[in-house]
Parts: C-alpha cells; sequence; structure tokens
C-alpha cells in the first residue's frame, strides 16, 4: 500500500502543479473553447499528427564457424542454442507521441518471438512548463544502468551484458517512475543523439522508480516493492568530448516463480531450508556506476556492479542468498565513410552470480570476449559482425553444473521504419 | 445452416439496398470514374484520413489495505488474487474507420495479459443512405444489457457487474447482428456521448444477433446458435432530464468447454447423468431490463436480469440446468472543477447463479458493494479509486466450496491516446 | 556459414550498387544537406506519408449442408473439423511502406487464432534506380508456385490447393530472397494487377531464396538450408489475353520437429531405423510448373509439382523419405454486373505424399472438388460460397489411418480496410 500512497501522492503533486497552469478539463461542446490553453493545440490535432507508429527489426544469423554445439545464452539470445540459421532477435512495433502538452503515452510490443509481447506501455506526466520533471506509469525501463537504457536499435554489440543486464528481466518492470532531466541536461541529451553518438535516450538526470521487481509485466509473488534509483551526468569538456558518468541503486525483495523451481530443489538462507518459494523473498540489492565517453571518434563505455540476490548452490542444491559481481569495458572507433558509418569495436564482459529469473537462480560464471563492427548503410539498414568468444560457467538442478567455451560468428542485419 | 441461411438473406438485403444507390463496382482504370459515386468520396482518401488509431491502457494497484487473502473475481480481475502490486487489467488498441460510404470497420486488440488477444475485430454495411440500418459481421459486442455495452473506457466502477457480465465471456460473440437506430435515437446517444455522461455508445435502439454463443472467439461447441436481442430507449425531458430504458433477451444452448470440466464432474439435467460434456446442451436463456438516469449531475444506473443456465451443484457433483438471477444499482454524481471533472459513485450487485465458462460453471452467491471516484485530470488521463467490500461463496469441484468476504483499496489510472 | 556468406555477399553487391549512386551516409546536422540525394525524398516524409496501414479479415460460416462429421482439412482450415459455426480464418493487419528511396519494409500479423502471429517481416532493398533488382531479408513468402504467392483476399477458393502448399507450411519461411523483375514484366504485373485479374503480386520474374526451410519462423533443426527458386513469364498476346508460365524448384533437407513424432514412430530410410528425429535429415526436393491464363472473361489456373520427403508409413510405424505428387485445376469467369462483379469458379485437386509439418508427416491422398462464387460487391466487401467435396486418406501414428468423403457448403464474407 506505500506504493498506492506514493501513486496517489505522486499524482496529487503532479494536478496541482499542472492544474494551476489552467489544463482544461472534458471538453464540453456547449461552451466556447478557450484557445489560450495549451493543452488543446495538441489535443485536437489529427491523430496521425500526435502520434507516431515505427519500429525496428533484427534480423540475425547465428552460428557461423560455430566451434562447439553447447554454446548458449539464455539471457541474451535464446536462437543461439540450437543449429545455425535465421531468426528474429527483435522484432518491434511502436505508437507513441504526445496526446496533450503535459500527456506523452508510449506503447510498445515485439512480434519476435512465438507469441507477441508487450514491451512498453507507458504514460508520462510532465509536471511543470519546461518539461524537466515527469511521472511515468506503467510498464517500462527500470532506471538502472546506461546499456539497459540504451535501445537495442543503438547498441553496438549484439546483446547487453550480463552483470547489468541481470538486475532486471527484459530491462522492464511495472510501476511509477519519477524522472528530473534539468534543461541543460537535456540539450547535451539531444546533442549526443542528434549526431549519432550511441545515445540511450532521456532517462533523467536523476531517476527514482517504484516498481513490482519481479518480471516484467508478471505480478509481483510478494508483498514487496522495489525501489530503483539513478543519477547520470553528461559532461561536455572545451574541446567538443562529451563524458557522462552514472552510479544506480536498487533494493528489494525477489521471491522466484514456483514454475521456475524445480521440486527437489531447497529455498533458504544459511542453512535454513524451505521447501516453498512462496514463503521467501530474497534480498535483492546492487549498486553500480556507468562511464561512457562518446565515440568522437574514439569511445570507450564500461559499467560495473555489486550487490546480493538468489544464486543457486549446488553442493546443497539449495537457492540461496549470495553475493554478485561484474562489469564490462567497450572501446569503439566512430569513421563517416562515403560508403556509410562504421563502428568497430571491442567488448569484454565478467559476471559471477545468479539469475534470478532463470531455472533456479541459475548460478553464472561469465567470461566473454566480442569483436565486432557495425555499419550503418543508410538511415533504414544497418549491418554488424560480430566474432563471439564465450567461456562460461553455469549451474542449476535440471541442467547441472556445465561450463561451455568457445566462438561463432553471429550476423545481424537490422532494418527501421 | 439456418444461421448461414441467416447470414446470406442478410447481405442480399443489404446488397439490394446499397445497390440500387449505385455503389460502384471494382474500380476499372479503364473507364473513366463518375465523382458523383458517393462510395469514393470515402474510398479514395489516404489511408490515415479514413483510418484512425487510437487506444486505452488500465494501469491498477491491487490490494491496498486488504484484509483477507483469499480476495479473488477471476471475471472482473485476475490479478485481485495474489500480492498487492501494478497490473494492467487492459492495453487497448484500436483501428476503425469508414473505409467506403457505407462500410465501417473496427478492429480492436488487448495487449495485457501474457498475450495478445483480439477483442473486436467487425464490418459494419450500412443499408441505406441514413445510416440507420446497418449489418455487422464479425466478433463484437453482444447486444446484452447496459454496461456490457459501455466501454471500460468509461465506466466508473472497475469492473462490471456479474449478474449482467455473466451472459457472454469478455461480453463478446462471433457472429451477425442487425442494429437499428431511428435518426431521433441517434441524435440523443451523440448528445450523451458528447456531454460526457457516460454512454454506451450506439449499439442500436433495436438490435438481432445470430452468434456462436460459446466464448468470444472461440469456436461453438455445439451446432446451436444464440439469439440475442435488445430494445433501448433515450427518453428526453423537458428540463433536459435524459432517461434510457432498455430491454433484452437471449436464447441459446451451451456445452461448457471438455478442458473447464474436471475428470469427476457429472453432466446432466435432473438427475439424469452423462460423462462427456459435448453429448449435452444446457439450456442458456435470460431475459433482463436497464435503466440509465444520466448524470445531470446526479445520476442512477440499474440493471437486472432472470434466467436460466449450467451451474454447478456442488452435493451431487453434478453440472446441472438451473436458475439464475440478479442485478445492480449505480448512483453517480458529476462535478465539473477546475481540478478537472469528478464522478463519485456507489454500487452494489447481488448475484445467484452459475458462470457457464468457469471451472465446472462455478456456482456463485455475491453480494458486493463498491464506493470510489473516478476523476478525469485531462482529456488524457483518468484517476480512479474505489472501494470494494466482497462477499463471495462459489463452488466447484477443484477449489471446492468456499466462501469469502474482505476488502480492499484498488486504485486506477487510466491513459488514452 | 554458406548461408551466411551468402548473406554478406549480396549486402556487399547491394550496397556497393546503391552506394555508386551516393546514397547519403547517416544525416549529421552539422553539415548541409545535398537535396539533390534521391534517398532524402523519401526518408524525410512524415511517418503517415512513407507507411501505410491496412488489412482484410475473413468471416467465415464452415459446415452449412455437412454430410458428416469427420470432415477436416488441418493445414486449410482449423475450423472445418467441429459443429457448425462462425470463425475467422485470417485477421490481417499489417504495415508497409518505403521508408528511402531504395529501401521497403513490410510487416504483416495475423489476429485470427488463439495467439497473434507474425506472417511477414522483411526488408526489401532496390539495388538499381529502375528497381529490378532486389534483395529481401527476413521472414516472407518462399517463391514457389503461383497459388502460394498470391494473397489470400485475392485467392477465388477459400483455401489453397494441398499439393503446392504442402511444400512450406503457410508458404512462408526466414531467409534472403533475391528478385529480378525487368521493366516489361513490371508493367504487365501491375496491368493484371489493377484490372482486377487475380495476381500473384510481384515476386520476381526470377527468384532465388537462401532459407532454413523449417517452418515459417520456427529456428532450423538441422543444419542445411533450403535453396528454392522459381522463373515466371506474363505473355501478352495481340488480342490482349494475358497467359503466365512458370516454374519452380526446392532442395533442401528436413527434420520433423520432435514434438511432431509419437513416442514410438521410428524415423529412417529404406529400413534403417532411428529413433531420434535430430539424428536425421530427410531429402526434401520438388519442382514444379505453373500455367494462368488470367479471366478476361474466362480463365483457366493449373499447377503441378512432382518430389519426395519425408512421408509417414503406417506398415512400419516408420517416417520414411517418399515420393510425392500433385497439382490442380482451376476454371473460372469473371463477370462485371451492376451488382458487383463475379467470379465462379471450380476446381479440382488430387495430392498424394506427406506432409512434413504435420503429426508423423502424415501421409495424405487427396481428392477433393470445389465449386463456388466469389462476389466482390464493393471494395471493401466480398462473400464466397463455395461447395466442397472431399475425399481423404490420411494415415498418422496417433490417430490412425482413415479415410473420409464428403460435402459442406462453406461461406466467407471478407472486409479489406
Amino acid at each position: 500500500w506505500f506504493a498506492g500512497f506514493l501513486l496517489l501522492t505522486f499524482i496529487s503533486t503532479g494536478v496541482f502543479a499542472t492544474t494551476t497552469e489552467k489544463i482544461p478539463t472534458e471538453p464540453d461542446s456547449t461552451k466556447k473553447t478557450d484557445v489560450l490553453k495549451p493543452v488543446d493545440q495538441i489535443a485536437n490535432l489529427a491523430w496521425f499528427k500526435k502520434l507516431k507508429i515505427n519500429g525496428y527489426f533484427q534480423l540475425r544469423y547465428n552460428g557461423a564457424f560455430q566451434t562447439s554445439d553447447e554454446l548458449r545464452i539464455d539471457q541474451a539470445d535464446k536462437n543461439i542454442e540450437g543449429d545455425p540459421g535465421f531468426s528474429f532477435r527483435r522484432a518491434r512495433v511502436k505508437i507513441s507521441g504526445f496526446v496533450t502538452d503535459k500527456v506523452y503515452v508510449y506503447v510498445q510490443s515485439d512480434f519476435a518471438g512465438s507469441k507477441v509481447v508487450l514491451k512498453d506501455a507507458y504514460s508520462d506526466l510532465y509536471l511543470n512548463n519546461d518539461k524537466t520533471y515527469r511521472l511515468r506509469f506503467g510498464l517500462s525501463k527500470v532506471p538502472y544502468g546506461f546499456e539497459n537504457m540504451q535501445s537495442s536499435s543503438n547498441r553496438l554489440a549484439l546483446d547487453r551484458a550480463d552483470p547489468t543486464n541481470s538486475a532486471f528481466n527484459g530491462e522492464r518492470d511495472m510501476g511509477v517512475t519519477f524522472f528530473w532531466t534539468p534543461t541543460i541536461v537535456k540539450e547535451r541529451f539531444n546533442r549526443i543523439k542528434r549526431e549519432g553518438l550511441k545515445h540511450s535516450g532521456d532517462y533523467g538526470m536523476f531517476a527514482l522508480a517504484v516498481i513490482n521487481g519481479q518480471n516484467t509485466s508478471d505480478p509481483d509473488e510478494n508483498k514487496y516493492k522495489h525501489i530503483v534509483s539513478r543519477l547520470t551526468y553528461p559532461f561536455e569538456f572545451s574541446n567538443g568530448q562529451l563524458v557522462e558518468v552514472g552510479i544506480q541503486g536498487m533494493i528489494g525483495k525477489y521471491t522466484p516463480f514456483d514454475s521456475k523451481i524445480a521440486e527437489d530443489v531447497k529455498v533458504g538462507e544459511n542453512g535454513e531450508e524451505q521447501s516453498w518459494a512462496g514463503d521467501y523473498a530474497f534480498n535483492d540489492r546492487r549498486v553500480g556506476a556507468s562511464f561512457v565517453m562518446y565515440p568522437q571518434p574514439f569511445g570507450l563505455q564500461a559499467e560495473y556492479n555489486i550487490g546480493e540476490g538468489p544464486e543457486y548452490d549446488p553442493e546443497s542444491n539449495t537457492i540461496k542468498e549470495k553475493p554478485l559481481h561484474g562489469g564490462y569495458i567497450q572501446a569503439m572507433y566512430r569513421a563517416e565513410t562515403s560508403h556509410g558509418v562504421f563502428f568497430p569495436f571491442v567488448k569484454w564482459q565478467r559476471y559471477d552470480g545468479g539469475k534470478k529469473f532463470e531455472q533456479d537462480a541459475r548460478a553464472y560464471k561469465v567470461n566473454d570476449f566480442d569483436i565486432g563492427m557495425e555499419w550503418q548503410i543508410n538511415k533504414a539498414i544497418e549491418l554488424v559482425g560480430m566474432y563471439s568468444f564465450m567461456d562460461r560457467k553455469y549451474a542449476d538442478s535440471v541442467d547441472g553444473s556445465d561450463e561451455f567455451a568457445g566462438s561463432m560468428l553471429r550476423m545481424q542485419l537490422q532494418f527501421r521504419f
């Protein structure tokens, strides 16, 4: 109910802020309209001028020159397991736009899997005329990390890194988020985006979220909400160099899905044993730091986080609360040529910890290295080739404890519309 | 085949009516076009002027101040069961518009659940120039009751009342419907809608439907179609008061889904016992009355229906044909203020009967009371807070016979685009 | 990896072709734009002028005057099995358009079943200014046969014929396709389409595809890709008569889905026996010929193909590599009247072979005859009535070997938007 109370408080705040600017009430055709009311300028536009429909698709060919049949990265790309072939990793269609002067909506679905999934569905309520404060309600990205915020259509590497992406499944959850983006920061974000420097989009200079904390749009399995916060700042140097530095933290309790815990696995902390997961809410806490030097033309990007959460312990066949830590570093170069823009990059990641939303909160030790290049052929088409060297240990009660190491070439064609 | 014959007859009627007005045949570029033909005026518009895309989302926070863990209302909101948290109850996107002068299409999907569902997909064929007669083909709301017709985006209470909503799962089914809305009635409907008085939309002054009668878009489980009819009239008094009075009836046979009948449950009427549901088609009949005094500013709304249908009998562990009856009454008030429009309301419902589409045609005795308020902040955002007092007995063979009573606060933020 | 290599080669070819025409790189707001660059003319349009959203729905009433309860045609229409009633066979919504001067995107989903399915999602990259060469990347129809290419919204018969449609499930697969359509052929295709003569659309005069070859968008179950090619030519005679003649071939290996093979069924060729399907990749090859005399007003259409592929052998309870062959012939007449366009037709099909994507690669002997009429009431509405006489033998390990024969009347209302 605390979150509910917060919700009410937030909205009240928002509304008093907005109503002092005389946002009009439900229109009544029997009264004459005050044309000065700013909300009407947008609200009365034709639907196709308010809303925009666009999207992008990522067609992949995984598995070329594969050195091992065992390679798999469930979280990143389920199609890596199995025979080489064509597959869609993402097939996104979205509707977005301002529907009144201070209300923005965003709805994005993914058509790539065996069923269509809602990825985002939120409404932003702007609280002041400068649009520097806003409240977001609904399903959206959780403000934790830089790469998590960055759209997959802008990311260089084919997949997000495990250490920061394991914080929230699909980077998203349901709830309420407050964002503050001062005008100077908004202008820098816009410049970074406009110049094609692989930005994350505006998820606030400061963000504070109250979310279910379970799994994208799934209902919460316990009564505790997650609280997540992020602070990021883009420094601009006199030589034009842009460097963004951020910190983030999350705190909450996580109860693994019953369906993801094998019958005979015990659930408990410190030797304490319980047979039913529903009784048990694990501490789920992390702090992290992010550094991005935007590629003008050479760029660097690194993130690291540390915390604790549920993780499978193979020796005692128990899901326990365990520490986790990991990060990645990426170097990149932006080359504009007459044949398009080229982005060669290398990325190295390490992660040691559990993945709470996988089978038995599967334990991982990851040490992956990727080298690749993105080629922006034109505004609509991008091609990525990436060679991945993977060394991964994992453990759960179903597949047992295993390690695989190997390499493969992966290719992706992305088209936008 | 009777329904098929009806279909053919309806279409023939429609077409002879329309063709006498010289609806043009498939355009042939080798002939010059007669610009006077009215159909071309719409058919030749750009797609975005013919069609409109819009929708609404309902983000809920259920379970605040919950007095019992057992509270559940499957039909109304599956997320009430379980821990308090954020959830989408509805996430609707629709495409609609006239594609020729006399053909209107409407397609609505819901993205809220674990998979995307088609809610409506129909085409209206208008039979005369005044557009007072039309035939609807496809998946649409079944013309039974006022609250069932009213869009959830307009309803005050968070959920529809069980007594009338239990007639058809999701209020919708597949088939053919004839609507007649005389011009005077159409104008009154438009006025009610324009003034924001919580209208149901135009589902005809008179409506007659032939439908599968099974479950929204699921295939029929028996050869009998359902016939449903509704007559409603909006009276306008000299003081401007608007009162709508309606009656409706439905007749058909219902065969519960095999997947919804537990192995050991018997199916039969009057002691007669059969082990396989497919052999048995229950009578499924109801009549009901509706009364709506629109809120100018005080409003009243009440519906009641009585009938018979399949219902689980716990003593004999049998699904039997049993009587059912129930209704609701709602009082509301519309207050326009400088902070938006406020709609306080109270609603009381009782239902005694089965729900044919739930497990074993689950038996229910419902006595619920809701008190709440809707706040229309602006054209895009509405907030509802509702305190529900529930007292519900139910019985099926899986969960047994149980009663739960309790209360909870529920909140909803609705955004439209 | 061969397919991957092909992919790279294709794209490189495409890009060198395009880049010689100075397709601009990622736009950079710090440079002034060269307005002569053709790509910008489209890329800078508003989204609703680049993209178009449209679709069609097919509402059916199956089973009138049905002579047998056993009639079923899984591949054509799952709703034929079961009780007569209303159902959607197709509910298609698509987004398409040129997003730059040389890049076209097409995304189509189907909302008819219990879940929404992605049918098409591809990008066409045109390689020259005349737009006669293009590469298609993604999920699209496989260039095999005329009826397979023809949209269901244009086809006269309610379902595609088994002999050619059994080549690929849903006519679609994932991969890369090269199309060549010389200008003269493009003009003829356009004329055929414009005059409403039931065209297939432009799938190239010549087409060559490299695809997974498994099942629409499912991942491949073996490392072998399918290669498919088609050559078709529309001859125009001095009297205006249009005749299109085509040939097509496919070659690949097919591994049935484990989930579609019953536990006790053996998988192997020539007596060799293996218990696990994954070990076995069957040869999957066909060649076929197509003939279409377009209906001006009398038309004829015939296709035939022969090949080999997996098929259940009931005697040895084994899936074996077996020969297959079959075809259909259809006669039609196009009558323009003041009440719309009428298309009476008759169609006869025979097929003897397996269906690789059904249970145990089910064996079939099909001998079906359809007589019907399509009535194009206006641009938005079409009505089809079709009487089907079916005589079908099939065999798999679950339903055993069976034969059913019978007839039924089926009706379809199609609306476009």
